[in-house]
């Protein structure tokens, strides 16, 4: 679970309720998990939150009542803290908790609550006096999730390290006639070892022409001479995600493994260096593109450039191409803001490469976060 | 990935085509990835798919298309797919599919499509000629997947003897002095080794007075003697989840251990008797509850009886106790469900026992798939 301190918490609520007032919302229904452990640390898989000006009302079930009750005299504890326990559903007790507390305009998470409950949750109050208006609420906390704190940069700065030691590590790993499965296998073990508490999502693995698919699973194909096999892992420290690929080559480094995977590293590099306060998330993914694009290597870059990192793996911000139809609301990288610059080349039937790191925007300009070998490693 | 043969998933699509007819609607819009995952063999992270009376349309970007195209020419092909590449957003994407082929009235998800996404369709289409209307469909896929079909019965045959093999396997690992990291580390190996494709869940090792927490995460705590160990854990096998629960004792057995351990294997066996075709969920709930709370153990038994497995580790149909607000549709356990049986019972500062096995409602009663010790172990 998150142990964001107790004042940490205060300022995240202090961003809820100047969102409330701004809009002359009552009180803000949070359904999301992330936004939820972002708000009060909790890490289980069921609870409501109804912030108001006041208090903060926690609607859990009893497997989670011990477990809140035990962090409410910690140094971590959330305050303001109503803990009301589930009576029936989830749904019936939040509706029970709008229509107890008088409030006349109530936002929510357009963007996680789904049209059912919603409809559900419009009649279950329509009973009450007053009726309380639900209003959508904009992406207000997803945002200041995006610029992190200072308790969340300690943390990255931690978790960055310890996952470029497991890279160090992982390096070591592949070996002719292993499989993907076998190899991501001991990939995970490294990272459990190391201490993060969990994978940050299923390893890929992915070795020759498997490499050419940016989302491969493991297989049980083994790693043959001359592959370039792609190597993208993560872990969770603390509840916050980091993320790193790496692509090394079996045996003898052909001439045209090396040229893509100079072109990708140097893309790499390019977009880390554009990266600053004030950067455009499009000029960063151009920084790359516009390198593999000169290099020939344009169409073979179908993905973005990196996504955020935080309580998920992939958040705001998104650096991604400028494009018809991407949002382009949130322009500015701004200090405390974490992502992944991740630029690719893949070329079906043949093969692939990516590599990603984790930045860190400062005041200055960039932090890399891990800090781990980019030349291509021949195993 | 799912490998259901074409002619299986024909005949899923025409159960979606009957609930398009039985409604009066053309087409129907799925978004949650388990419905399309059963409706087209799709294992990735991102697709939409309209399903009409002839096609199906499936909406995915560029990151999937080598592997959507190797499928078609294999023997699990999606009948009728047409597939459509991403152009901007999926959802731009999808608005210009409905546009473009004069639907009149077009099922969505209720429960799966948010809010913000469904006011963003309905604004995209109002422009089409005819505008579309957007209808919440039921939940008739949940519904059609809780059956399962020859081809998962099979499936579900395997994983469980390999879940059970893993088992025996697993109540060898726990030691004095090991911690519950490393114990659950140990057992995700375990199951990784046996073919399963990966953890269908995070693997639960709670010790001690952590075995109380139904929901307890493994920590660094150390296994101590005396203590008892609650070990949840499952697989995923070619896409189908299957999970399964022990407790075990670390060193010498004391009296109180023995009595918890001894009610909740009988209130597990009595729920497995109590499964056969017709019978009410409740009452299979009931089964195990009742016999705990004749042992004076009812109020430790805070969780339903059971879940249904499938494309996902809890779906329908829910084993639980009848209560007031809890949905009462579809009572019924019929042949072809697979459910677990997860009697437990939790003492807050002392521990807690649980046992969890996986069955499969026959035509004749009830198919144990997981076979595998549940008497107290002491390890």
């Amino acid at each position: 679970m998150p142990h964001a301190p107790t004042d940490i918490l205060s300022r995240r609520h202090g961003t809820v309720r100047a969102a409330l007032r701004d809009t002359g919302l009552d009180a803000a229904v949070i359904v999301a998990l992330p936004n939820i452990a972002w708000l009060s640390n909790f890490a289980g898989s069921s609870a409501i939150l109804v912030v108001d000006h006041e208090r903060v009302t926690f609607i859990t079930d009893s497997r989670y009542v011990t477990s809140v009750t035990e962090q409410q005299s910690a140094a971590h504890a959330c305050p303001g803290l109503d803990l009301t326990l589930v009576d029936g559903s989830y749904d019936a007790t939040l509706a029970t908790v709008l229509a107890g507390r008088g409030y006349r305009r109530v936002g929510f998470e357009a963007g996680h609550l789904t049209v059912a409950r919603y409809r559900w949750l419009e009649s279950a109050v329509s009973t009450a006096a007053p009726v309380p208006e639900l209003v959508a609420l904009g992406n207000t906390i997803e945002v200041a999730r995006s610029i992190k704190d200072a308790h969340e940069i300690a943390l990255f700065r931690t978790a960055g390290a310890m996952l470029a030691d497991v890279t160090r590590a992982v390096l070591t790993l592949p070996k002719l006639g292993m499989t993907e499965r076998e190899l991501a296998l001991q990939i995970d073990m490294t990272i459990h070892r190391a201490g993060f508490e969990k994978t940050a999502f299923e390893t890929i693995v992915a070795s020759g022409p498997n490499a050419a698919l940016p989302h491969a699973r493991p297989t049980n194909r083994t790693l043959g001479e001359g592959d370039l096999v792609v190597l993208d892992f993560g872990g969770v420290y603390d509840s916050y995600c980091v993320d790193l690929t790496r692509t090394v080559v079996v045996g003898p480094v052909s001439d045209r493994a090396r040229d893509v995977h100079d072109a990708v590293r140097r893309a790499h590099d390019a977009a880390i260096e554009a990266t600053r306060p004030g950067a455009s998330r499009f000029d960063i993914d151009a920084a790359a593109r516009d390198f593999l694009t000169a290099a020939g290597m344009g169409t073979a870059f179908g993905h973005g450039t990196g996504h955020g990192l935080g309580l998920e793996i992939h958040e705001d911000p998104r650096i991604s191409r400028r494009a018809p139809n991407v949002d382009t609301s949130h322009e500015t990288v701004v200090p405390g803001m974490v992502f992944t610059i991740e630029p690719g080349a893949y070329f079906p039937g043949w093969g692939g490469v990516r590599i990603e790191d984790d930045v860190l925007v400062t005041e200055g300009g960039v932090e890399l976060l891990t800090v781990a070998p980019t030349e291509l490693i021949s195993v």
